[in-house]
């Protein structure tokens, strides 16, 4: 790295206190409320100014993590409580954490996930909060015969490691497959097979995001990603998404001021919102990256659910800087039960990459990459995924037929599994979740996937877990339910 | 925690500076041989005294990640290269690392895993240096049939995702199973499937170690595990481990001067020695780990391979104060291709595995966890771990024989799948395994089990891998060309 940005890589000194702090909060050196060292104490231990300190409290309490009593010091903030509150008591809904006497409401609530993971626990019969396939819509039969036959194939498969970058001939495969499929040319050696697009995200986490580092985001993005970034103590700094894809000049100007690691994106039918960024500035984007030196993390999980048309190309297909990380992963729509996911970039990140992969978990399952590598290439799964699109399709239409009478905006996605929708004035995302879960309707409120946690009067439904009878019937009880809100206020 | 402790984990500024440039290169900021900042530069930048850097960096040099050249500054150690050089390259063996004009070949070089996996990788006929088990010796027919009984059970099975805890079928099964084999109470809620032992080990190094904290870690021990905790930055204090078990002084004296966050163990037919911990042992080690508040993380992989005898009940099984993380994988004898393992351990700390996993991967496959659910409750199991005891009794017998006559020492092991030798007087395991090589015959050095990097005359033969014909043949090859060693030496 050349000389002027080491310079700004270097941090004060109450930033090294910072990162100090955080690592032993998140080793649970203290418990929820527990007061942290004064900082005349700590400024004496460390042998620096209190005013140092000071700065690295202050820190502290903008992720989140740490709040502080007016007079009496610094305190660990109740996140395990707070989620507990959003989650199995919504009434008090976007005001829950108010409970806390905390200024931790703001931007950076760290955990999303679990209440994520809370809201789809929750027992629903219109269940809109998961964005998976309904198991009916996939051929579980013709998929159990697959695996017979891979275990004719490979009669000793259960007797075998795989290797840690993945199984060869799958690799194999699947570049031909990029190959044909995208115009890429990418060899076996530049891919990793990963247990789901997850622990591809927390990989990469893992090996280039530190501290306070920056990182872009999409705004909304999917909340997982936000969390496994924050948890490395990332800064995370929004880049709107709408219809129209990013504006580039507002990509520009924050990578030129924070210099950021990495963007994770998910240009293509993007979770939650169904948007698509245009070709036109996926090329821009990847100069922009080579131009800033700032990693692109390409999440295209989506780009075989389409409904009217392929997709415009990824942006890794554009790429000859090595500044795109592709992720693509299959589960969803191939069979979740397997979790395959492929990782591709040049070297020497793919290495780096292969070797964390070895210490995280020394490699996939062979039994999933055989079973996958059959079943992908049979034509079973072609015309598989035609049947699903239409499914798919017809889904999203339901819904929207449901949707349109009743005020509610939004913009057709033109693939995915999620529609992203504006609910008509007045009505708080959180208070209809609260209402409709009492009428065993579930989906996602807004503000879980804005880093800024915000878009308090958006929901994301998704249209692919219920069948056609539960969906339609399900949002129309949606929309009269949030008619009669609006009523109410009205 | 009590104010005393949180006094001493107060880190001077030197080591916050060491994290600090640690992380930085583990980002990969710098190449291999890259110059770093000059001490006289980042005091600078850091306003901090020059000593303090200095201190800082010699710390980096003992980490082996950075060489200091005479008058001219600190370098960046070249890893990979010393790595293939280590490896493809054995000629220059146990030397390897001098022609890098580095002080890094000290104590701790920090991955060995890829030594360990280029090892394994090289074409052998005579194969001794992977603990896996021959794939013959898995009833691969009968696993089969198991999977497709699993499809008929869940029709729908690969188009569901599993809960990030694990399938709760699963974990009840287990909790049963432990109590009826162990005596230990135990939920399903306090208990995690991970993907392999491995990922177990990783998720409790990112949750609980950071950079410069002590882990008390066995001399020898299993690699990977040093390179897991290595990769998190932390100080290994080695504990002896011999037939007896460990010096019981020895582990209080450490836990008491300094602190460790854990203690990783493999106490039962440990890898790579075999040794057993005794039960006496075992109650007091609890006990310490109280005492101290050192978590005790028991890997227990080879429980259900013995011979004579069942080993003593585990550490986790005398715990009443939650401080051992128990780790039960079944991979290696159930089916390697599923990658299954269990972790058990008490509240809060079982809600933090968990939640990590959730980051991590999000889950492991319902798939694998299925068939080994259906697999490890049926009769054929039990009758295979019957018959796979035997098979590797006599595997192992098969190699005593022939290393007896010729003056090799080694503690029969009572069970898993290796033996620990040492050579015969003046022969390196170094030199001895570049030779075997030309042969065709591959085994594991010692030092690569080794904290201190010593064990210089030690070999790990696995017994498991090859047939019994394969086996007497290649460990009678390799004593006589130890033996031609020895006379050429002599």
């Amino acid at each position: 790295m050349e000389p002027p940005s080491r310079t700004e890589h270097n941090p004060p000194l109450y930033q090294l206190i910072f990162e100090h702090m955080l690592k032993r909060l998140e080793q649970g050196e203290w418990q929820a409320h527990d007061k942290l060292p004064s900082i005349r104490h700590l400024a004496l231990e460390l042998e620096v100014h209190r005013l140092t300190v000071f700065r690295a409290y202050k820190m502290l309490c903008e992720t989140g993590k740490v709040y502080v009593k007016d007079k009496s010091g610094y305190y660990v903030s109740p996140l395990k409580d707070e989620l507990q509150l959003t989650v199995t008591n919504l009434s008090s809904s976007t005001s829950s954490s108010s409970s806390n006497s905390s200024n931790s409401s703001s931007s950076s609530n760290s955990s999303n996930s679990s209440s994520f993971a809370d809201i789809q626990r929750i027992p629903a019969h219109f269940q809109f909060s998961q964005a998976l396939i309904d198991p009916s819509l996939l051929p579980n039969l013709y998929l159990s015969d697959y695996v017979k036959k891979v275990f004719d194939l490979y009669p000793k498969l259960m007797g075998t490691y795989a290797t840690v970058q993945g199984d060869e001939e799958l690799r194999e495969m699947l570049s031909q497959h990029f190959h044909e499929q995208m115009g890429i040319q990418l060899t076996a050696e530049e891919m990793l097979i990963t247990s789901g697009a997850q622990q591809a995200i927390h990989l990469l986490a893992e090996m280039l995001v530190g501290p306070m580092d920056a990182v872009l985001i999409e705004r909304p993005t999917y909340s997982i990603a936000m969390d496994v970034f924050r948890s490395r103590g990332a800064r995370l700094l929004p880049v709107d998404i709408t219809e129209e894809g990013y504006d580039l000049e507002q990509v520009e100007s924050l990578m030129h001021k924070y210099k950021p690691r990495l963007f994770y994106m998910n240009p293509t039918h993007q979770n939650p919102t169904g948007y698509t960024v245009p070709s036109w500035q996926r090329k821009q984007l990847v100069e922009l990256a080579e131009r800033y030196n700032c990693l692109l993390i390409e999440d295209d999980a989506f780009r075989d659910i389409y409904f009217a048309e392929e997709p415009p190309l990824p942006l890794f297909a554009y790429d000859t800087f090595g500044k795109v990380v592709y992720i693509r992963s299959f589960s969803k729509y191939v069979a979740p039960g397997l979790r395959i996911c492929a990782v591709a970039c040049r070297k020497p990140l793919i290495d780096s990459l292969v070797s964390a992969k070895s210490l995280v978990d020394n490699g996939t399952p062979l039994l999933n990459q055989k079973i996958f590598l059959h079943y992908y290439t049979s034509p079973r799964l072609q015309q598989h995924l035609g049947k699903l699109r239409i499914a798919l399709q017809i889904h999203k239409e339901i819904a929207e037929e449901q949707l349109a009478a009743a005020g509610w905006q939004w913009t057709s996605p033109q693939g995915g599994l999620n529609l992203w929708a504006k609910l008509p004035d007045g009505i708080k995302t959180q208070d209809l979740l609260q209402a409709a879960i009492g009428q065993s309707i579930s989906f996602m409120p807004g503000p879980l996937f804005d880093p800024l946690g915000k878009f308090e009067s958006w929901v994301r439904l998704s249209y692919s877990f219920t069948n056609e009878t539960v969906l339609r019937e399900g949002v129309g009880r949606l929309v009269r339910l949030a008619e009669r809100f609006g009523d109410e206020k009205g």
